[in-house]
């Protein structure tokens, strides 16, 4: 364990808003240890259950078990559907059978079908049991849409009025509703055929007539989604235009449910995790709370493939064995070609990423795009070449070796920013996620071309 | 420029949905040079705002002048709030003043806002002098908010209701009001100090009863901020909390405004955008219209970071000049040791910065956090050093290679696994954001240390 001093670099600085105070942890697990119910309950009665998920998500496994333990009477469904899924299936088996079914039941049914995807078969199967005949239907049905699907995604209760109705039908109509679901921000207006065919706000409704026909009123911005679209084009779609709600439906049309922007922005957090997780070769759904036999197992192997990328490099080196033997200084300058090229490329794939997840990086700009990366990289690689060429000069006292280092530092960057660009637009074509496979790729053409450069030219001029 | 078939590949392949079709932007671009107002017309007129700017950006600047010369009558405001800053300025100069007036009159005042914050100084001036008194106070006003503040973001436009009123009367008061905001999500109840307390969906209201009142209604989870938190905590709160809609007040706690989902999202997207550009080293506010010289001049500064760290370690390799040449197998092998610890250093530290951006590395978990990054290092480690001692025997014929080849990789894995977490919570601490620099940190750490160990007990063993 670690001395006070040392603790307080890491544990008493400033919080940020909205973190769970390092006190609130330490004051629940001390309550915890007395076994004093009353303590704890006091202590987590104001959290938010997205807190008390991010609670258990922080605290040790021995000490998650005792708390859940303790705590365990009116265990808000929702803490299940905020926690990490790495500790889900922990949890679940932790409560109590009736408290689980008390959890769930308390859920929305899209909430249900979340916690279910990710369980394994028996713990899902002891879910759909708990759950009432009328919720359990609409979950399996939510089931039955591919993973990731807008129909995953949708909830099924939507407010729909005729398309030949005023905004007076329709206050009376919700008015005398029974069962309007608690958030709701558009009423889908609706042909016979029961096909979408606008959105009004509610705000709009009260703000207008009773006499005033529904279709006056339609938001001008109205997309409507197959429930089959993959959920990464619908999130893509809300962020694009502004989406609040938008209406899903089947082969033939005809509505099925809705998609709010709160389950976009679910959705699209979710993809920049994942962008930002593959970009940097740790594989997808890490998170603190995994186990380290896990994490270990997830990121072996991008460093396998890093591994035979290095070797492939090794191997280009070691055709100039002789070279670097008469003359260890290029040993020295060597990685330093390698490692710019492979930052610059780093820096244009990064790009060319987001460009194409974004899709702003189209067939329209693509050619107009590749020709400004490699400008790019033949402007910074002249003058890297410049700073190079002196140090290489100073450093070494060799004229010819800080012309070479130079003349390799601008083809590196040239081939950087090409080849930064090139390999996720082809990836991308090929429909292989760009984020995940482009950082191999273009590490090892920098690293190939940045030492065969160097080392060539070397061989050529200096020996 | 390139052959139709090397074309293909990059230009005719599928087109991912909401992508600008290619064939629509070849048949604007068509119209424009043919001068062809009534086509060119025809062709945007069933585009969203957001897909005209994404046109704008994607053609360029020869194009982008004639294609808004030729339209610019009728040019939709929202087209200049979603364009990118980099060619915002370009367009709003080329409209002709009627037209922008006309443009910026129809947004709604926080777009407004958007709009102006970024455009210098006579830019701004010329569009505050266009609009109507009410709004360009309204403007102003949010202006004096600083940059990237929830006042900033939020709108001004509230609904509200005292909190002793019943469901009837918000019904009533809404019915009777002359201007309702477009969109609006909750009705924000206040004390008799415009303090907010509660909020109650719209839905809400629908389904109740008149008699029943307000407080009765209102949503259990309700988060209020300050005018002057920062943006990213707002974000934060609404993606934590899920929230809808939520008030925002003045030092005195008084309601100012409220902020919205939507708003929320872009700049949770904003964010996001950053982490993925400043882990990669491109800095902010990179994007494809970008001029080349504006793109090199970002870049640079992280290519003159990384040239520093990479001379450092070329500093470290010219230690052990003679090891290597009397040795110049090392000189193959020392790359994979350094590369190794570079992508696992890269590993570590995306996690960490990820957890600490979403609050879930705290203080109550960072030791424990730091203890697994070893472990995985120190696992991932022994395999690869498993591996590299069977490589550096095969290829080179040396068990002693291959030992020292082993410890290095196991002593550079687990070094990367602490720097890659240590580093950016250091840098967290101290206020300097660790997307931004932990890279080039974690990068000098894992080299210098890895030709360090390498190179070191080479000398050591094998001489």
């Amino acid at each position: 364990m670690s001395s006070d001093t040392e603790t307080a670099v890491f544990e008493e600085a400033t919080e940020e808003p909205f973190e769970l105070s390092r006190k609130l942890v330490v004051g629940i697990l001390y309550a915890v240890d007395a076994k004093d119910r009353e303590t704890l309950t006091k202590l987590m009665e104001p959290l938010h259950a997205a807190d008390i998920a991010d609670l258990l998500e922080q605290i040790n496994a021995y000490d998650r078990r005792r708390l859940i333990q303790l705590y365990d009477r009116g265990f808000d469904g929702e803490i299940l559907s905020e926690l990490d899924e790495s500790i889900r299936e922990e949890v679940i088996a932790l409560l109590n059978p009736h408290v689980l079914a008390e959890a769930v039941r308390e859920l929305e049914s899209d909430d249900v079908v979340d916690l279910l995807e990710d369980l394994e078969e028996p713990q899902q199967e002891a879910i759909l049991d708990v759950l009432e005949d009328s919720d359990r239907v609409a979950v399996e049905q939510s089931l039955a849409y591919p993973e990731n699907s807008a129909g995953r995604l949708m909830q099924r209760e939507v407010v729909m009025a005729p398309d030949h109705w005023t905004v007076g039908q329709v206050i009376d109509h919700m008015r005398a509703s029974e069962d309007l679901p608690e958030q709701f921000y558009h009423v889908v207006v609706v042909n016979p055929r029961l096909h979408p065919v606008g959105n009004v706000t509610l705000g709009r409704i009260m703000a207008t007539r009773r006499d005033v026909p529904l279709m006056d009123l339609t938001e001008e911005t109205f997309e409507i989604f197959r429930a089959d679209m993959d959920e990464e084009d619908v999130a893509y779609a809300f962020n694009q235009y502004h989406l609040i709600s938008a209406p899903v439906v089947d082969d033939e049309g005809r509505i099925v449910g809705v998609i709010t922007i709160d389950d976009a922005m679910i959705v699209l957090d979710e993809e920049h995790e994942e962008d930002i997780l593959r970009l940097a070769g740790v594989g997808e759904e890490s998170s603190l709370s995994d186990k380290v036999i896990n994490t270990t197992r997830r990121r072996f192997p991008w460093l396998a493939v890093n591994l035979v990328t290095a070797v492939l490099a090794s191997l280009v080196i070691a055709q100039f064995e002789e070279t670097i033997a008469g003359f260890v200084a290029l040993a020295v300058l060597m990685p330093i070609v390698a490692s710019m090229g492979g930052n610059a490329g780093t820096q244009s794939l990064t790009v060319a990423v987001r460009a194409l997840a974004t899709r702003d990086l189209t067939g329209s700009n693509v050619w107009r795009v590749i020709r400004r990366e490699i400008l790019v990289g033949l402007v910074n690689g002249v003058i890297f070449a410049a700073v190079m060429a002196v140090v290489g000069m100073v450093w070494f006292g060799s004229p010819a070796l800080g012309g070479v280092i130079a003349v390799a530092m601008v083809i590196n960057l040239v081939v950087a920013g090409l080849a930064g660009t090139v390999i996720p637009i082809i990836l991308d074509r090929l429909n292989v996620d760009p984020a995940l496979a482009s950082g191999a790729f273009v590490t090892t053409v920098t690293d190939v071309v940045g030492f065969f450069a160097f080392l060539g030219l070397a061989a050529v001029v200096l020996l």
